[in-house]
Order: C-alpha cells, then sequence, then structure tokens
C-alpha cells in the first residue's frame, strides 16, 4: 500500500518554513508497512488545495493530511477533501456542544468562524484532539471499487504527532495485514560513506528481505536495517544476525548501534570508567562543551572547561607558557599539548583535551601567517601521557569547527577502548 | 505566474531526509514575482515521476525539478519530463565529448551509464553544470496554447545552487515581465508574537502593496516585508517608510534591520565601544560562547569563557565562594553575580556574564532542590555595577539553554544600548 501526505498551509511555499510533520509521518506509516510514495505540500488555496486532494485519492492507498482545520478562511482541508472525496460536510452537533463547553469554560465569546471546527465530512470517524481544538478526522472508503483511507489531521506537531501516535496509528493496524517489523541503526563516525558501503554492501546484499539504508549525517555514517516477517521473533533475528556481520566487518568504526549520539557514547564509556572530563577550546568556541552538556546528567563525567579565544586567555586559564605562541604559533601541536595538560590539571580532572586550529574564514597571523585554514590540533591528556593528533578540515567555518568536535569526540573514545 | 517544484529522491520519502533546495529556488522564484503554488516530493520511480511531471505541467506555468539527473538507474528526471511533455530525448554529442574528456583527464575509464547523463529533451537549452558532470536544462514551450517553462537542475545544492542563480535566474528574467523589488527584514529578540502583530498590524495593514510576513523562530520574532513596483526607486521607498513607522513603534525591541544575528549585534556594539567580554556559563554548558564565536572575528571583541559544570570548578575558574552553594544554591542570583564578576575579573574583560540555572529534566539538589527547572540566573558585571535577572523559562532542556543564551545576549545589547 503506498501513501500520500498533503501538507497545507502557505507558509510552507515561502523560503522560510519547511513541512516537517511529513518526517513522523512516514516513519509511523513505514512502521505499519506503507510506503509513502508522494508528499505534496500545497498552499491556503481552495482550488489548489482540492485539486491536490483529488489527485492524491487517485493516486495513493492512504491519504494523510496535516494542517488546515484551524478555524480561519484560509483553513480549508475540510472543504477541499470534502469535494475530491465527493461528499459533503455536516456540523457536529456533539462537537458543537463540546466547544461552546471550552469557550464558556474560558468566559469566552466563540467567535462565529470557530464553527467550522466542526465540519465532518460525511463518513468521517470524528478523532479526538486533546490538544487543540481541531479534531481529525478519519475516513476508510471505496471509490471506484478502490479502497482508500483518507486521514485528516491538524498541523501543529504538538497536536498532530499524539493524534497520530496514539489514535490513527491504532486504527490503521487494525485495519491493515499484520505485520511485524525490526529496526536497528548502526552509527560510524568520522569515515567516509564509500567505505563503509565498499566493505559492507556484500554482507547487507545477502540480507534482500532486510532493506539496508546508507546515510550520510553531519561528519558521521549511518546504516539503517529495517526487515518486516509474518513473526516478530523472525525480523529480530534476522535484523540481529545482520547487524552482528556488519559489526564485526566494521569493528570499532561503530559507535552506537542503538541510535545513541556520539557524545552519550563518549560519557558512557566515560561514566563506566569512573573518569573525568575537562576542554579547553580555541577555535571550536565552546561547541564540544555544548554537545556534551547537551546531554542531560553529563555532570557526572564532564566537569566543564575554558574557551580560550586569544592567547592571553589561553596562558590565564589554560596555563599555556607564552613564548609557545611566538615559538610555534597558537595553532600548534605544542599548544594544543598544553591546552590539555593546563585544563587537565587545572580542572583535577582524569583526561584533558586542547583545540585549538583555523576556522576560517579569515587566516591565522604572526607565527599562524602560513598555515591553512582547517588545521586543527587536537590533544588529549591522560596524566603522565598526552597524544596530540593533526587534522586538516576542508569547508567553512561551520564545517570546521563541527568536525573538529566530531574528531575530539572519537579521539577520546577510541582512547577509552 | 505560479510554480511547481518537484523534487525526485527516494531518500526524501524517508523519516530521514528533506528537500531543502525548494527553500533557495523558492527565494529566487519570488525576487523574479513567481509565486510557488505546489511542491511535490516523488522518488526514484518513472511511473510516478512522469505522473507528478504531467500533473505539474498543466498546473503550473513554470515547473522546476531538482535531483534525478544523474547517471544511475534512478535517475530518471530526464526520461519522466520529457514523456510528460511529449517530447523525444537526444543524445548530445558535444556533451558526450565533453564527458569522455572529463573521464581522460582523469585517466578513467568512462562507465556507460554516464552517457545517460547525455540525454537531452527535443527543444531543450543545455544549461553547463560548473560544479558536476550533470548538465541542466531548459524549456520554453507552448502546449495546449500555454506558455510552460520547464527547468532541470542537479541535485547536490552546491550543483543547484549556482546553476540556478548564475544561469537560470538571469534566463527567466528576461523572459518574465520587468519587476523590480524592495524587501527588508526587522528582527526582535524574546517578544511575544501576538504582541507583535497587535503593536504593527495596524501599521503594516496600511500598505497593503507590501507583502508582510511575520515569522516566529527561536526565541526571536522577525517581520518580513516584501514590495514590487514598476521602478526600484518606488518600491524601496514603500519599503523605508513601512519600516521606518515599524521601527518608531518597536524601538529598542528591534534588535536588527538589515538580517543580522543576535550575536553579530552584540559583537558590533561591544566592537564600537571597544569593550571586551567573557562569560561564565553553567546550565547553558558552553552554548552562549558557541553562539558568539560562530561569528567570525569575533575574537576581538569575545575574549571566551568558563563552562564551570559543578561547584568546584566555579569555585577554581570564576572564583565562587563555596559558601553561597549551600547558603543559596548554585542556581541563585548570588551564584550568577559572584560568576559575572568573577569571570570578568579573571579575564580582565570590560564586562562579564554569569549564567546558573536548572535546563532539566532533572531537578536541582541540595539548596536547589525545590526549585522548577526552567528557573535560570543571568548576571551582567560591569565593573563597579553588576545587574542580576531572573528568568523562568518553558519547555525541554534544548529550549531552556537557548532561551538562557537568548536572554543573556538580550541583556547585554540593551545594557548597551
Amino acid at each position: 500500500m503506498i501513501a500520500e501526505i498533503i501538507a497545507a498551509g502557505s507558509e510552507m511555499l515561502t523560503p522560510y518554513r519547511q513541512d516537517t510533520n511529513s518526517l513522523y509521518l512516514t516513519e509511523g506509516l513505514n512502521d505499519l508497512g506503507v510506503t509513502v510514495a508522494f508528499k505534496t505540500i500545497v498552499g491556503d488555496n481552495l482550488e489548489h488545495l482540492t485539486n491536490a486532494a483529488r489527485i492524491a485519492i487517485a493516486r495513493a492507498d492512504i491519504v494523510l493530511f496535516s494542517g488546515g482545520l484551524g478555524p480561519t478562511e484560509d483553513d480549508l482541508t475540510r472543504e477541499a477533501a470534502a469535494a475530491a472525496l465527493g461528499r459533503s460536510l455536516r456540523r457536529d452537533n456533539a462537537l458543537l456542544v463540546d466547544l461552546a463547553k471550552r469557550f464558556a469554560a474560558r468566559r469566552m465569546t466563540m467567535p462565529s468562524n470557530n464553527l467550522r471546527q466542526t465540519d465532518i465530512i460525511d463518513g468521517a470517524t470524528i478523532l479526538n484532539n486533546a490538544n487543540g481544538s481541531a479534531p481529525g478526522q478519519y475516513l476508510d472508503v471505496t471509490i471506484d471499487g478502490e479502497r482508500k483511507i483518507v486521514i485528516l489531521l491538524p498541523g501543529p506537531p504538538k497536536e498532530l504527532k499524539p493524534l497520530f501516535t496514539d489514535v490513527v496509528v491504532p486504527m490503521l493496524a487494525k485495519s491493515l495485514p499484520p505485520r511485524y517489523l525490526a529496526k536497528r541503526m548502526l552509527r560510524m563516525a568520522l569515515i567516509p560513506e564509500s567505505q563503509v558501503d565498499a566493505r559492507t554492501a556484500p554482507i547487507y546484499q545477502q540480507y534482500p528481505d532486510v532493506e539496508t539504508t546508507i546515510l550520510a549525517g553531519s561528519a558521521e555514517i549511518q546504516l539503517h536495517f529495517f526487515c518486516a516477517k509474518p513473526t516478530a521473533e523472525e525480523a529480530q533475528d534476522r535484523i540481529d544476525e545482520l547487524s552482528g556481520r556488519i559489526e564485526q566487518e566494521m569493528g570499532d568504526s561503530i559507535f552506537s548501534s542503538n541510535g545513541e549520539s556520539l557524545e552519550e557514547i563518549v560519557l558512557l564509556h566515560l561514566g563506566m570508567r569512573h573518569l573525568s572530563l575537562a576542554v579547553a577550546e580555541s577555535c571550536t568556541g565552546g561547541l564540544l562543551s555544548e554537545r556534551l552538556t547537551s546531554v542531560p546528567n553529563s555532570s557526572t563525567a564532564f566537569s566543564g572547561g575554558v574557551v580560550v579565544y586569544n592567547e592571553q586567555m589561553k596562558s590565564a586559564f589554560a596555563d599555556v607558557p607564552p613564548e609557545l605562541f611566538e615559538r610555534h604559533g597558537a595553532v600548534s601541536p605544542q599548544v594544543a599539548r598544553a591546552l590539555a595538560e593546563g585544563i587537565r590539571a587545572r580542572a583535577n580532572t582524569s583526561l584533558g583535551i586542547g583545540i585549538t586550529g583555523l576556522a576560517g574564514p579569515a587566516g591565522g597571523t604572526g607565527a599562524d601567517a602560513l598555515k591553512p585554514i582547517g588545521l586543527v590540533y587536537i590533544a588529549l591528556s591522560e596524566g603522565e601521557d598526552t597524544q596530540v593528533k593533526e587534522f586538516q578540515i576542508n569547508g567553512d567555518r561551520d564545517r570546521v569547527r563541527f568536525w573538529a568536535t566530531q574528531h575530539a569526540l572519537e579521539f577520546i573514545r577510541q582512547t577509552l577502548l
């Protein structure tokens, strides 16, 4: 069965806003065995929306609308879907009473526009919206001998998501053929997609019953596996077997096989070994700290650090000897090492990280003047021992900064393995 | 004239990937006076893509395809567009020679699949792609008495963007009615959208010839103005007049009227006054430093700071007296003040910012145990004088952290005004 998702709203046809509901809906539909074949984004225009609705009902088995169920004159999904289905709208009395009560409870007069939210397509099941005033609608009908499921959902994500997951998914699950599935995502940092594909394709191609997707993200590669079978056990077995063989092939390159982020994994490794970490960041400007502290409870392993954006700060907060700047430049293995060792000693942690580099767009000055943009040194101090690595990162300022933090996290992970 | 954008690629029908090219294309089309009325996302399936192409050519004046021009069997946009137009494909000899030369220069054998990239729709103008091997195609044709412009663009953004802006936009500009426009964006931080609308609507509604869009972003509101006129001067005059009146109404709430980010504006204010800044962050974990250092050349005004994620770090790096934690808790106006004053003194800067708060999901401990999640204290020290503000921010960890940095930046900006 194939689905089409129609996102209604003129703001999604501007350069500033995107439909994101469809990503959420797609995941839920895929889990039910439904493939999304088309997505259409259309403005608040009755003719355009009705045209899109007609086309979708003709070419897809399941059509989901998101948005256009509010009380304003721009909210036209009810009218468009009804017209495309050749059905009429009826004002629902029970909904009307409910809505009137909501307004009365807040001692507000109900604007007459709100009555439109009680218009229901003939034959539709009303889906109660626990988080807003616009109910969803669900139709399972036969048109020209073909079964069509048409679903209307409100646009705000905090209304759409619970309504879809708690109400629509169980309704669809009951009316579609039963299906059991297993999923798994393997994540690898800082490895070229082509290398992952070359090494894993000979394995996953032996599993035609498992849908494999390779995705290149921000300085990471994800391998997604998806398998549907007549029983849950069969599906899980296939996924486990394939994942096991891929994990054997890719070894330590895989940082996570249950979806955790690299920063979560690093914090997990630190926690398991009762280790603490502090960082001294120059070119990454706090991004490494920010990524680590984005994880709840990160304070158990991460003590914090310093953002030392000039030479005085590097010396004042991480005890970098000032003569290093003149002799080697701030972007040097020597300064990276001093940062790592300095912050570790000052913060009294098990591990210290020092990062220095040229994020661009401007180049370095003084002893760094001839160094290329994208050059980054990262040092990891464990006390007696300090390792320093050199990286040349391509791309703009944002990319250099992000990849540098990815290298730092991967440096810690590989050292702790 | 209305346009439809068709994004071709099965990966954009998964839960993991989105079409983003259309945002870029939409901006360029709007500037030409063309409204995007539909966006369709379709997979690498000839039947589906041809169906989408036929519908688009029927309902829009301009149809832009992005993606599906590569050499693989999944790249089907050429075939689909040709079928929908009822035209044939011809293999272009000049392109073939070029492509063969590219491979020869790299001493590579050209896989025969690559020949598909030289297939041109009958009557199309070839658009040279400076950043990839797949050329674009441009057709300006009459179908059933209606003029249709059909454009095929490669999917990778670094190929699509220059090809669109440098080649397609000038071609469209030459063949569409001339048009002059002016644009302006006003940005305001931390002010409710309803308040902005209530205060500005009575003004912008007097300018029906200016298209006004209010957008709520991350802790900011943007007002976009867009005006097209027979002359550039007329358009600019209208925008200037409206902006001027809105700026008068909203006053200092507007942090930027030329698109600069709040962090850029803060750095600009600091630079103009030859002031330097250092920050001591607890709950924001480096995000404030990260936002400031994301701006090129931020080091001229921003010295850096510390991420002090436990009590020992707060004392060791920002001289917070340890007794404050027991007496008032780490999340207290007293600790915020000590952080701001401590980091300012230590970093020897003109200004110091201290941030402490509960980002959640876990609550505070010790003296902070009863404090609500989302409580944040921010202090700004200017040496003799230190101001402390209290905020209660709703939402999850990410939101609390981001809004706290927005409050801190706005605190600095308002103080410097």
